[in-house]
């Protein structure tokens, strides 16, 4: 029943550290379930939302607007263009994606590291994209590069966490226009987890394949994906130049995309279940079909982010049962159309990593796994909608991901496992701890935190009556001073100092 | 999409001081699940415990202590009896099981509030049992009458519990011997929701019974089901003589009971799952079938309180992902026996009403609703392994449960839910805020918590930066100071008065 685990890479000397030290190194393989998914449509609302779809983009379309060569493109494809808006015949984008694989590896430096996306596996990458960081110590402030240092690496040292990510939070402190490097250069060195590249430009997704390219080997980027970057459609229905820019530029060098509407419910999509599933079946069939048309089998996953909102305030909210709703209906969806799925994440809305914060992310992860996810971004650290990567919420998210883990085995049923000589050793009225099947499995037969506490009271009380956080802040402190840095070759070290070095010196700052 | 809400009874008067009062007296009909069950379990696995639990009647058997009526029920029915070990013939269990009821009704003394418990129902109801309470104020400490009648206002003040519970907290203040009496009179009538009756003594099930005798009248109790009562199974397969007293003054009453194991994984019962399971349905087989034997008919329900183990400390877990497996599990195997099941629970190990209380509450409440459970016990306000009654949890909680309400609606998919003409009027780079069909549709689109927090952060510091304990604290203090008392006839008043005093003076008190 025990996961394959992955020791670190390193000399001897660095694995007896590691070895001593009490923080793990380990990482498991990514998830592969042995779970059904579960399954909210039925197939007559299945084929009601798809025949809706297709009418959308036939009788509504989409936008792409100020990019004349994605114009050009669906013209080429048979679409109906009138200004910036594309209208498909029904079934074009069908038709199109059939090209995009069901599912690809993509490739860490360190190949123990390597995942797969699709089919019934799930990887597992952090929170993406706050301007804000929050610690127990200091509070909210914003985030800086060495914040994200600090979360590499902490990413970096999670047992259950499979992907390094990309933005895990935004370094304010550099500049716009040069911060991917930092970014890039952080990933590729503190880490040996795969990553993601950067979208923010055209051009700085060029930057992260030639970046790839420095620590992968030029050929080897062009024959393997060796990134999974995030494309963020505008709902309802836009696509932006400068995202799909950075798709193209992903795709034509065979890297890997999450294409993903962007949705608070009842803002950007109806306020009802079933009109957003539409519209983001929609979204998602146009977005891949158009990923396919700028290089016809390059790897894309069929996401779909999706809150719904308090109508009161305005403010988006998590964990819901609608977002719940969604996100399982978007899972059938994408199987049917036989596409790698990403959603679901640590999503919250508290300001705090508390009892909300971690209701909201429970029933959001739980909801994940069981939708048959494939590629869960914000799978820790996530923070009061998204505005926020909080240390301690990282450390705590990361231990519950070993509960999916776990969760996704399913049941063995083998003849240990059905213990039936335990039951006949043990006998009514007496107890299990000591029997010879309970000294055989009880290592293996439990998934067990690495943060929660299960102290007897007066321990917990004489301890300092600690809370969750507290803990928590004592984890980050503990595998921050435990950290240590993967072995990379010294001429790859270099070279990736110099491709940053020479990238920020050819043009001046931008904080814009 | 609303549930069917009902406003409690009284005059017009109190109907109206309820409506001014911002806080709700609403409840919310017991759940119906549009959603399908989760299933983890494929058909060659259930074959094979099933097998294996008869295995265990067969060879191993079970033991009636101290109970020779029992002992000859098990002979006069067919079982091999030697000592105190029954063994039953392979089938025996599941022939005499065939007349308990798929489902049965509960009646509560306002008929708005009587609750289905079996098919597609859920029916919610608050922690059980712990000897503790805590609030913020008060830290941890022994539970008195006092706060017993706290949380019974509380139950009948939360909208999404559906019953009132039993022994909300163990009232330690009053005589063993006759905290039964005052605890029923509690709920009797401080709320109006369905509850439960005592197990700790036969005679004090039999106080029950003629208590409800008194508020519902007696040709009315013994012609329906007024209790539904919990007899825990003595794990393993033992069945305690006062548990089974208790049962059978129930079952020839007519009055319903929840036949459970009481396992802690690895000690009560093999540290596998498989294992796990074989033994909980061997023993609820056995007491299920037991109660037919007191009385063909009687109304029950299958059980099965489970949970893992720290191996290092011994100390319960919970809301983990070996007790998810076993509560999918088991949900497969009640419904395999077409009987009502009970399961999972508000289930945490922490001392504080923290985020490891949120995370693994929201696992266990969300794999109870999936796991098809139809009587979910503990479903509110339990901390610390089920030591501890906790005020904010219980509210805190008891707000969660509306996510489960809401998931089990799943997707409506009629035309307004496919909203097509939303998605026309606002077409692509709009927003949907003021549509017609967002206007018509927010209020009953999207579940909204009465306690997390969702507001601006500039205002959520102003405000004092609160948590989530917090928040509930100021909300059990508003409720308890909003609280308005059902209407009772005062003869039926004064009749359950003198029947606890009567009970009382009957014997000296006790506090063994």
């Amino acid at each position: 029943m025990a996961e394959p685990v992955r020791r670190t890479r390193g000399g001897g000397g660095a694995a007896r550290r590691a070895q001593r030290s009490a923080v793990s190194f380990e990482t498991a393989k990514y998830i592969e379930r042995n779970i059904p998914n579960f399954e909210v449509l039925n197939e007559e609302a299945l084929e009601i939302i798809e025949r809706n779809a297709e009418t959308i983009l036939e009788e509504i379309g989409v936008n792409f607007p100020d990019n004349p060569v994605a114009l050009q493109r669906w013209r080429d494809a048979g679409a109906d263009v009138q200004g910036e808006r594309v209208r498909l015949p029904r079934g074009l984008a069908r038709e199109l994606i059939k090209t995009a694989p069901a599912s690809y590896t993509q490739h860490a430096r360190n190949p123990d590291r390597n995942v797969v996306v699709g089919g019934n596996s799930l990887v597992l990458a952090p929170v993406y994209g706050p301007p804000f960081v929050r610690d127990a110590a200091g509070g909210r402030r914003y985030a800086t590069m060495e914040d994200f240092r600090k979360f590499v690496k902490l990413g970096y040292m999670s047992k259950w966490l499979h992907h390094s990510g990309g933005t895990v939070c935004e370094p304010t402190d550099v500049a716009v226009n040069k911060r991917h490097l930092d970014m890039l250069h952080a990933h590729m060195t503190l880490s040996d987890k795969p990553f993601m590249g950067s979208v923010t430009e055209p051009s700085r997704a060029q930057d992260s394949v030639d970046m790839c390219g420095v620590l992968f080997g030029k050929e080897f980027v062009q024959q393997n994906t060796v990134m999974t970057s995030l494309i963020n459609i505008n709902s309802p229905m836009t696509f932006d130049d400068v995202m799909m820019g950075a798709l193209e530029v992903y795709a034509q060098n065979n890297q890997a995309c999450i294409i993903s509407p962007f949705i608070v419910g009842g803002a950007m999509a109806p306020v009802s279940v079933a009109g957003t599933l539409t519209q983001v079946l929609a979204e998602g069939l146009v977005g891949i079909a158009y990923s396919q048309l700028c290089n016809p089998g390059a790897p894309v996953i069929f996401g779909a982010f999706v809150t719904s909102i308090d109508m009161n305030s305005g403010a988006p909210t998590f964990g819901t049962p609608e977002a719940a709703h969604i996100t399982y209906g978007a899972g059938q969806l994408a199987r049917r159309l036989n596409l790698p799925y990403r959603s679901a994440g640590a999503f919250c809305g508290s300001k705090l990593p508390d009892a909300q914060a971690a209701y909201e992310t429970s029933n959001s992860l739980n909801m994940g796994l069981l939708s048959g996810v494939n590629f869960m971004l914000h799978a820790c650290g996530w923070l009061e909608g998204g505005l926020v990567s909080s240390f301690e919420k990282f450390v705590m998210d990361a231990d519950q991901l070993g509960t999916l883990h776990h969760l996704a085995r399913g049941i063995e049923i083998d003849e240990n496992a059905q213990a039936m000589d335990a039951i006949r050793e043990v006998g009514p009225g007496g107890h299990y701890l000591g029997c010879a099947h309970t000294q055989a499995n009880f290592k293996e037969a439990f998934w067990k935190s690495d943060l929660l506490d299960y102290k007897p009271f007066e321990t917990w009380e004489d301890e300092g009556a600690r809370d969750t956080q507290t803990l928590a802040s004592l984890r980050v402190e503990k595998m921050l001073n435990d950290y240590q840095q993967p072995a990379m070759d010294p001429a790859t070290r270099e070279a990736l100092d110099a491709f940053v070095a020479e990238r920020k010196a050819a043009e001046p700052d931008s904080f814009m």
